[in-house]
């Protein structure tokens, strides 16, 4: 089985609000985790959409990390995609820290799987029930972290 | 059930290679996509990593577009989240025809799900078999589309 790239949706709950609906703070965390990562950050756009809103991306060579936020609810979700040339634990963990989010769930998709199946994922975070989807079973039942 | 977004893992097979080649190419398809579903477009980040690999990304209010090409696969993956404020199908029906690709496969994906759980998601390609698991349980089976 042939695998292109790994895939991190990360759901980040009972986030600190005040660094949520901070840009710049933002920012500055998800560079830092990219460069604890020691990836090679080729572009990054952030916007910040209203005073609870805000997107952020960093491009890097071989993988994006991105995260939107709504501080209202203490949520963020983070995206890491063809992570093969870092450790994208790593950001994970550095990105979770900064953002004080207390409930975390990680769910990790394979992506461009050959040559008989398309998605495939691996819930990571319930680690006592884990769950796999492959090649058209359902095995295992996936659950949040609680 | 409150739900803060969707979040749509699209892999693309069998897409023409001289365009994913193509970074300028690549660039306009995912812009046209975008406008096509009315976004309004707030920042965007493409890079060639190789000769084979380029990895783009636009930032939209409320919602992210990606790209991330294996032309020697003729492979890509796309991935749209927080698509809340446009219709998400619109731009990856546009990237599938633009990229010329002959297999597709979709996985949405709900993200930011109060208060009970985390992952939940619905595999849209395989219509005949859809899947779901949400609350812990594993309902269904997904499948690729063949």
């Amino acid at each position: 089985m042939q695998r292109l790239g790994r895939h991190l949706l990360v759901e980040l709950f009972d986030c600190a609000p005040d660094i949520l609906n901070d840009l710049e703070a933002v920012q500055t965390i998800l560079l830092a985790a990219a460069r604890r990562a020691q990836a090679s950050i080729v572009g990054s756009a952030f916007h910040q959409f209203s005073r609870f809103r805000l997107s952020g991306v960093v491009v890097m060579s071989g993988s994006l990390l991105s995260v939107h936020t709504w501080s209202e609810h203490q949520y963020a979700a983070d995206i890491f995609s063809r992570g093969e040339v870092f450790r994208p634990d790593v950001v994970v963990e550095s990105v979770i820290a900064a953002l004080g989010a207390q409930r975390v769930s990680v769910l990790e998709v394979q992506r461009g799987i050959f040559p008989t199946s398309l998605a495939h994922g691996v819930v990571l975070g319930a680690r006592s029930a884990p769950a796999t989807y492959q090649y058209g079973k359902v095995t295992g039942q996936p659950t949040g972290l609680g």
